[in-house]
């Protein structure tokens, strides 16, 4: 079986399942719609701990051990740790792969990196080369918005693009145990980086956007599959403004995607301070490994491509005058498909 | 065949092979010994570019050119390139992959970075699931000394233990293709995350010993071979000092390592100003794309242990009181196994 559909897609040859899944949220989000279904619940910024660097590694070190838990393994089955995080070198991931103890391949791709790592770690699985390794990733509203923005004791106001980064974390064991109870990843598409040239980096959903459609008209297109093959084609934290967005964009191309959802507008929905919504690597998986898991394990839904869409800036690039350069990369994620 | 060999070590079914490779380096290092061997010159710090930051994503692209054109191939034959770098959100290599339009997967293993994507990238291309990928990484002194350490403008002495950030660059093409004229990658050992209590930032060295030392006795006992099935076993950047400390700790081990060679302490070596040699993602990957796999193709070197090392420390980790962890990932390179 050739396992290369298209230039950017591939097709897994047994379908890595999704045996398990943990996620964290702070207390913004368990507030909102889907906050009754994350697992850990992060009382705090600081959760007990010195710092919010500190309190964010916790978070990832708690999914992990939660998903390694669940699945009924210990910490000695899992060959790879696949994560990343928003912080400059990736420091949540790295330390917390240093108290875990885990063989480990950091990755960074922005709020993009859920779908990275499922990605690539399902190329691991399906490649022969693991059994059992977990995909994680965080984000933490104090630690992203003083590296990114301001110190959050300036009060800065925030503007009506803006979107605010999820305190969340959510961590998955990808197997390739044969198993049709379980979830299962059947495709990838890779994304390219996309540039529409938007400079605000308040307006997150605009430059992400674009990628989006890019890359779920590529999936689309090389799959040979329709919009509606998919019970919801749900992107990372493009916001409502970057959503509705996306949705002309794809529409333009001819692709109207009615089953669209968005992580970040769904996850604060209803909270009007949160403005476009969330966002955050932790933004869209937690929304994956809490609610969307849940329901296709449940039986409630059965077929989802998941977006997740990164903005590849720095504040060193945005201040030497760059615009936003973004990625999205899709994994299709299937029930029955685990056999 | 099973690929996995041990707990942290695989073996490629169809060992990829290193198509082509291509690097750059400033002139600090094309003044030391191995200086004949780059391949791109880079002039000065600016290399005709406004600031140092698009200087290092000019040498990122042009690498990547190189080896794409020495491989007799075109930038649509490339399936994935997988890339990283030492800058906060890697905008060296995010916006070079948006310059060069190549599906994108961004990785972040500070200087383990060529190791860590020499082994992704055999497990897409022995996974099947690319013909052809570009792994590539670039560090810069100028950029990385202002972001990690002081602003260049402050002429801040040097410690006798610190190493030059190398401004150098290297790129592979990896390849399903059989052909036992190339080098090929046959096995893979990936890291953990290991913390010694090195808090000198200025001591990189002693920092990654433990993580280099951890990674080859494992892949040693895990492949059964012992240190002198290599020619040499290569570390990405201890410099004179943590090399020295790696083969105190291996041979308190049981495993001295006569045939260990450091591209740190040799890509400046004779120059005292360097201290303890140099450093970057950018060093290791200019040594291996230069002169040892010059040294492959004409038959001087058969096989070669590359074990490329990362502090994973950030500097706002570093002012929180945090030692640095470290880690290294080993990929082996053999001629004559593209078969």
């Amino acid at each position: 079986m050739n396992k290369r559909v298209g230039p950017r897609t591939v097709r897994f040859s047994h379908p890595p399942i999704l045996l398990s899944t943990a996620s964290a949220a702070g207390r913004s989000e368990r507030e909102g719609p889907y906050g009754g279904e994350f697992d850990i619940a992060v009382e705090d910024d600081l959760w007990g701990e010195k710092t919010y660097e500190l309190a964010e590694r916790k978070l990832l070190v708690k999914v992990t051990e939660a998903a390694i838990a669940r699945a009924g393994l210990k910490t000695d089955d899992i060959s790879y740790m696949l994560a990343g995080d928003l912080l400059n070198q990736i420091i949540s991931s790295g330390f917390a792969a240093r108290q875990l103890g885990l063989p480990y391949i950091g990755l960074y791709g922005a709020c993009s990196t859920m779908s990275e790592s499922l990605m690539v770690g399902s190329m691991i699985v399906d490649g022969g080369f693991a059994d059992y390794l977990v995909c994680a990733t965080s984000s933490h509203f104090a630690t992203a918005e003083r590296q990114f923005r301001n110190p959050l004791e300036l009060g800065t106001p925030k503007t009506p693009t803006s979107q605010n980064t999820a305190t969340a974390s959510g961590a998955v064991i990808l197997s390739s145990v044969r198993d049709a109870a379980y979830p299962a990843v059947t495709y990838a598409t890779t994304g390219r980086v996309v540039d529409f040239g938007v400079s605000d980096v308040n307006n997150m959903g605009a430059a992400m956007a674009p990628a989006a459609a890019e890359t779920i008209l590529s999936h689309l297109q090389e799959t040979g599959r329709g919009a509606d093959y998919y019970d919801h084609i749900i992107t990372g934290d493009l916001g409502t403004f970057g959503s509705r967005l996306l949705s002309e964009i794809a529409a333009q191309g001819g692709v109207p995607l009615p089953n669209h959802l968005d992580c970040g507008a769904m996850i604060y929905a209803g909270n009007e301070q949160m403005h476009c919504g969330g966002s955050g690597c932790g933004c869209g998986a937690s929304m994956l490994c809490g609610h969307f898991y849940k329901r296709m394990m449940d039986g409630t839904l059965s077929r989802l491509l998941f977006v997740a869409t990164g903005a590849l800036h720095s504040p060193t690039s945005a201040l030497q005058g760059e615009t936003v350069p973004s990625i999205a990369h899709a994994v299709a994620i299937e029930t029955g498909c685990g056999i």
